[in-house]
């Protein structure tokens, strides 16, 4: 375990000023109208102290002494107090998705065993952005917003907890992120490959018991990923695929072909509640999810003690991550192999709106409807000309090089993936060249003393993945 | 729990005493030649007393007591030696296909956590057949053949236990059997949910991990179901579907539709296997079996301590098998709903043979091969009419009654399976019409005094699986 307070020292930059593009922030988007209401400031001094006497670590409180500023958000009630559990909703998608809904009038609980802070205690990782505690980040959107978020701390795979809190707050909506979302972490080890499966798959049965025997009403949102389809050579639909074979006609689930033992977790799940949909009448939703890059959603913007996670780490970060902070710091932008790969994408402010979506527009009961959540598609190649071709105006002069790649995967091939759903029921993309500037390399940059460059490299290869503890390689180095 | 011995009492029979077909064992199937040494058969009392000493149940003691021959077996070499894991060798397909294996010269290690046994002691279920104890069972084989069959008992889930006796066995095959296996024990309670599909899908894992690790060119031969399929308004094919949309095309893994916890665990380990053999380069065969019928091989029949299991009850046996026991005790052959359900069938004398000509013919490194292993297809109301009608002549006088369908099910549905691939490699198919008589009424009629109509109910509810313990409901009351 590491911290960035420990990392300063002879030769380790203190972390920069934070410099909240708030104003710009709430100017952009769908939102922009709603959450108008300016900052009251308040002293950093008593910001600094408060949060002192919670134990935040040396980052964050090194953020809330600079220019830390309190916004007030005028919440709507678009969602009319809807009761939406989010189970994982201390994570990326789940803490912007939580605030997002919470301005909106839903009625947000959390649920989260908080597994995803201690994967980074486990193997030395480090956000770029300084997090504050869950509790911490409650507490402060209840002052910002004057909305309560219901909060449940422990594990989705404990029966006795997870339907004690469940059948507590009753919700009309699950959305469900609750799961181990990283391919590299699912290869470190086969205890990792294991704990993925187990946790993903046995948490999502857990969800299906609850809502049959609690609240057969709930409609299940749960979080799937394009990864389930891998690269076929024909188009991917939505979930499903009509096809016509010695005369006959069907509409059948999608063929799957996972490339990790995460996606394939995910392929279970969906397995999974079909059958639990078709023989329990529940109405589900599996949002097939692509990459989701940005840091930058109106609420998490709101104060610092909301900000957001930017993992750029061979585990948890993504590719385009890991660019944009190579970008950043002057390191070379590491392509793994040829750099064909072509995935889907969409900006975290999507994702939340797709959730809204989806909520709002709930699958029939006995249905599994699938989206794919995503709205543009590139290859790694694209991605990284992307970020070279949009830094340089800002002072960064980027170099592609290819390393050798640490995954099984093809990396020239044909993807065509269908999007469609999601957009007619009303979703308006933010598009990567919009966001790239003031939503990763903005961040990027203002962040780039916290980089860690030893984080970055691939630190688990697909093809070795070991039967002993794999934490050792996969690990930063104390060095 | 219960015993048939506790049940003799007031207005319950004795069991009758055993008349095992040897000869007419011997002289059937294509094993005939090979195992044709007669019997030399031991006292019964010393027989008696040996049992008594080892502790077997009163069931088993009766068994001996009674004209118990002890036939010696001559073993081929036609395996040369070939290690073959049998992981759940101790289960209705692993006990046959371990002494099938034995007796053809393969060096066979059974390895089995006897979790089977310990669902009927939980449910208060019973074999219709007396079986001996694993211990017993392997030591008489090795009494009869004189071949050894090395036992490990432990779980598969433990890795501790399964990387030690995988690496000091080193099998050149894996057979896996390992897995919790009835549809309706695993929609008991959520509790048997969770076991069934954590118990497969991380044994599984473990399976492709210890190979990958210990012995790269172990080749995995992996017990899938038809069930995996569901039933699709399309042919299903032999596991790979060749798609062309939108004017492209692709061979694709075949559309699964699940339709139990249960079944659902086999098309997780269908999708990891593929994953790893890609990753991995495992060479792995996929074996999606259909109902298996039948207790008669040869081996399991040479000696009443190597007889197999013959399950009738609700949770673990087969449709097949319910009827044929509810015609030899003149209860009506209880159809679930409108009997349209279509399956694939085979006799357990098929599956050991379809286990060896994998073995044999083993799939190429980097591939997961999938076979549909059965050999003819009938609906529910096939079956019992062809129970009814073969019944007759034995002096049964079976009626047919519809009760409600415990499953959610298409009760009239297309079903056309394709199975030519094990025949194209020479399995030469037993045929329901024929085994009806020797293997299955006779083996009834035989034992029904051991009958416990009892168990037969339809136990489980698919559409009311409960949170809480199921055992009562799914139990054997004690009335």
């Amino acid at each position: 375990m590491s911290s960035a307070g420990a990392k300063t020292g002879p030769g380790v930059k203190a972390p920069a000023p934070l410099k909240l593009p708030l104003a710009g922030a709430r100017g952009t988007g769908f939102l922009g109208a709603r959450l108008g209401n300016l900052a009251v400031p308040k002293k950093a001094e008593a910001v600094c102290r408060a949060s002192h006497d919670r134990g935040l670590s040396a980052t964050v409180q090194s953020a809330l002494t600079t220019e830390a500023p309190s916004n007030t958000v005028s919440a709507t009630r678009d969602g009319k107090g809807t009761k939406v559990m989010i189970i994982g909703g201390d994570g990326y998608c789940g803490w912007a998705t939580a605030l997002h809904l919470s301005a909106r009038g839903y009625s947000v609980c959390i649920l989260d065993n908080l597994c995803r802070r201690e994967f980074d205690m486990q193997l030395g990782l480090e956000t770029l952005t300084p997090i504050a505690s869950v509790h911490d980040r409650v507490k402060r959107w209840g002052e910002v917003s004057a909305q309560n978020i219901h909060l449940e701390i422990g594990d989705l795979c404990d029966w006795d907890f997870f339907s004690d809190a469940f059948r507590n707050f009753a919700p009309d909506a699950v959305v469900h992120f609750g799961e181990q979302r990283s391919a590299p972490y699912s290869m470190i080890d086969r205890q990792r490959a294991v704990f993925t499966q187990h946790n993903n798959v046995i948490g999502t049965i857990n969800v299906l018991f609850a809502i049959k025997e609690f609240k057969p009403d709930c409609h299940l949102v749960k979080l799937g990923t394009m990864g389930e389809y891998g690269t076929p050579n024909i188009d991917i639909e939505e979930g499903y695929l009509t096809v016509t074979h010695n005369g006959r006609t069907d509409t059948l689930p999608y063929p799957k072909q996972a490339g990790s033992f995460y996606h394939l977790s995910k392929v279970h799940d969906s397995h999974n509640i079909l059958f639990a949909a078709r023989a329990w009448k529940i109405a589900a939703t599996d949002l097939n999810q692509g990459i989701v890059y940005g840091v930058r959603t109106e609420e998490t913007m709101a104060d610092p003690l909301l900000i957001n996670r930017y993992d750029y780490d061979g585990i948890f970060g993504t590719a385009l991550n890991r660019f944009v902070v190579q970008a950043a710091v002057g390191h070379p932008i590491t392509v793994y192999g040829k750099g064909g790969q072509t995935r889907g994408f969409l900006d975290i402010r999507d994702t939340v709106r797709c959730i809204q979506i989806a909520i709002d527009n709930p699958a029939a009961k006995g249905e599994m409807r699938v989206f794919n959540q995503f709205t543009e598609q590139f290859s790694v190649r694209d991605i990284a000309d992307l970020v070279k071709r949009l830094g340089a105006p800002m002072g960064l002069n980027a170099e592609i090089i290819q390393i050798p790649n640490p995954r099984v995967e093809a990396e020239e091939h044909y993807y065509n993936a269908k999007h469609a759903k999601l957009e007619e029921l009303g979703l308006q993309p933010h598009l990567l060249g919009d966001s790239m500037i003031d939503s990763l390399l903005e961040f990027a940059i203002r962040y780039k003393d916290r980089v860690r460059m030893e984080l970055i490299k691939p630190a688990v290869d697909w093809r070795k993945t070991p039967v002993t503890s794999g934490t050792a390689k996969a690990a930063v180095k104390a060095d």
